[in-house]
């Protein structure tokens, strides 16, 4: 019974759990459609009831998977104080605690945490094996990536506080940390306009740090894209050795790199 | 009779042909001119007999031309539905209903019918041999794309929740929608200003997302680069040695480069 | 002696030579800050006669290498017409044009030009292997770009079209070529906030511009890497063959790939 | 005794070297953080004695260290004049000045400077040789960015001059240099706003400067991809073999690919 569950709730090997994913797959879209309109003044106001009906449908949809979710596997602990669990609980907590207590209205809004669920749909789909290739190449580039955030996150401290000094309160700079954000939406190349230099020198170092920020927006694309070519070289090669079973040969490759085994 | 006529319109390989598409190509660029120039009040004011009469030619070129096109193929039915067929037609239609749907109250309503003539542009791409190879490149990684994409919409939906329960209506934050579309505008570094965060959290958040975009845009980068790079590779290894069978020989290779058999 | 100052003024192989280079290299960026600083009102009017004479000094220095340019080459009036020559003539002209016609004052600023002289200069360094390497690049990958472009333009003439469409001339999208401007400032993420979207449909639509935006960035920096990677590798072969003298080989190959000699 | 401290003050090997480096990461931390609250004007008036407390306890510490490191080195005046030794310096010295002279608040700013003493502490992680990755691709591809960046300024100078031509001074073109400035912001898609042009000649240099931005973004990123590539593949191959002398072995290769003879 709890292995049939299993299968419907968290595999989607067979029809029924095919079905189950697409089924919440959808109630988890819909879902989040309502919160957000929910969120509009105007839309809340003249549907105040259909709204909160829609909504404590989907909270007792919920619960009631979350409760299944609990039954089918065999650590119930485990799963609850897992990233999906967590998510699982959060998803659904806001409605309940809404009933208790007053004026939790922005606490609701924690709901929309709900879309975060739809990942575990992919599972379903043909999509996981690219999903996989992504994060593969983004694992193996962690290190070079923190190195490079670093360094943006120097350098734009480091010319946050120069801005400061050279521009005037009265210009929108009026502390270091809104210097370093204006920095930060120059460095990025976002640039709201809502802080901006006013003077010849301020403009100066505000175009070198447009130059900077365009020209740097090269290394992770070049970190990225080479580990991910490397990912894919790998991935061509499907042999495995047949002597000592591991895979990861070049397509040249005619004996195994680690036994010699002939190939 | 129908088959000359096919040679001359489907085709580019005869001189005739090769006239008819150039006349097409100007006829085409040209009346979207007009449009666009009949969409500022001033010169439609000024010269709206002229456009009027510009416009009425090209309409009926194009009439004249999706006739030609429905009489030179064989299965005129298929011609009419297929893509370029539907564009062909609401490329001349929206003029011909002009004629009978009148009265002042329904005016708005034509005027973007009639603008739908712009979607002649699209019949331009017909030109375009080597789009096939960005296409090739585009279809290879659409799976990669689809996951960075939704990636990157859960993205924006959980960051544009969070903005709109740290900032206030006041600054712009009206509702979830309008703060999704928010975080999109600073995720892909557009940053157009209109809606800015205020307090020094959302300020924060900001930075974060800001910093976030400006690195992930490498990952689109890398999928593409990647995927480009083989369809690259792919076309050029196309010859194997006929001697010693090893392939990867460059496309203006005449002997092996290995073993030098010619190939 | 017309050799002797060919030498000079054209080669930079000589001392001479390369002395000429670097004080024309600095006499072109000086006179380009001084016709920057002339159009800086609150500069040309306390220091007037100052700038006229050295602008008048610079004009003067670059007549005479105009003239000794004529006299170098063997054929003047090939130079006269070539690319280098017109430039040349042209950030000479505008301050002889001032003397006879009062109210030029804008034309003189064409002046700047002078600043394309300095790619000339370009020939003395060592980046000239790198130019070439970028031009390369370039110039293989150019159709697969103009391709690019022209995708790139209808995209912005159709979402503009569209945005003319769903929003009102009161949020700045009165004509199509405005609305088309708006959809470049969008699609190429530079977002200045003068025109934007207020209805919600229009964020929607813009929202969708952006993240298509964000997205085909990945286009061009795809075909440029794959070219570039490309010229990079056939670049590393610095191999010919001794029999039918072609160059361009890979550096794995051991026999010519155009005649089967041995390497 | 000095060869101790030497020891725990510049190498990160010793458990008390390792210990040094950390705290120093967050004394460091820390006081960057206290200089930017001091310059958030209500938090500076609200805990004045505070922050004046933690400044004096860091300077302190710094000056100590500073001392510590002079007699820790053999040659005390190289490591004064080396750039560490000057940024250590500086992180110390406004608070000294701080005292003799008044009205140097803004000197005080100098202080952040010392984000930059945090790049030392790199040596302590596995960082390192990530950043010295990247140094290595950036430093190999530096005469093409160069090139490129002086294409991008050219290109800068050339287009603002022709919008200060084509736009009104009311527009916010009042000079060449500010024009410059409108053209790096649009170029490098920054796009603030607070100058935008206001014809539709200069709408269309403005549309024709993002498309090129937007397109020339992909030199930096190919170059810079390129010979990131390249450092890449040079790192996987340092292994020859010693029966056939082939390379291009993976660092984690024990056999031969090709002949399978042990590496």
């Amino acid at each position: 019974m709890r292995e049939k569950l299993h299968t419907i709730i968290f595999e989607a090997d067979t029809k029924a759990g095919k079905l189950f994913d697409v089924v919440l797959l959808w109630a988890i879209l819909i879902s989040i459609v309502v919160v957000m309109l929910e969120s509009v003044v105007s839309i809340s106001e003249a549907y105040n009831s259909e709204i909160k009906f829609i909504e404590w449908s989907f909270t007792i949809l919920f619960t009631l998977e979350y409760i299944a979710r609990i039954i089918a596997v065999k650590k119930p602990l485990k799963y609850i104080f897992s990233f999906y669990g967590v998510i699982d609980l959060l998803s659904i907590l806001p409605s309940f605690i809404g009933i208790f207590v007053t004026g939790t209205h922005s606490l609701s809004v924690i709901r929309s945490i709900r879309l975060l669920r739809i990942f575990r749909i992919f599972k379903l789909a043909r999509y996981v094996k690219a999903a996989q290739f992504l994060n593969q190449a983004l694992i193996a580039s962690k290190n070079k990536i923190i190195v490079f955030l670093f360094a943006v996150l120097s350098l734009v401290v480091v010319l946050g506080t120069l801005i400061y000094l050279i521009e005037s309160p009265e210009a929108g700079f009026t502390s270091i940390p809104r210097s370093i954000y204006w920095a930060i939406v120059t460095l990025t190349t976002v640039g709201y306009g809502d802080i901006t230099p006013q003077t010849v020198l301020g403009q100066t170092l505000a175009s070198i740090i447009m130059i900077i920020g365009y020209a740097i927006i090269a290394v992770p694309t070049g970190i990225i894209g080479a580990e991910y070519a490397k990912t894919d070289i790998n991935k061509i090669s499907t042999q495995a050795c047949p002597s000592c079973s591991k895979d990861g040969h070049d397509q040249n490759a005619v004996f195994c790199k680690y036994c010699g085994e002939k190939l």
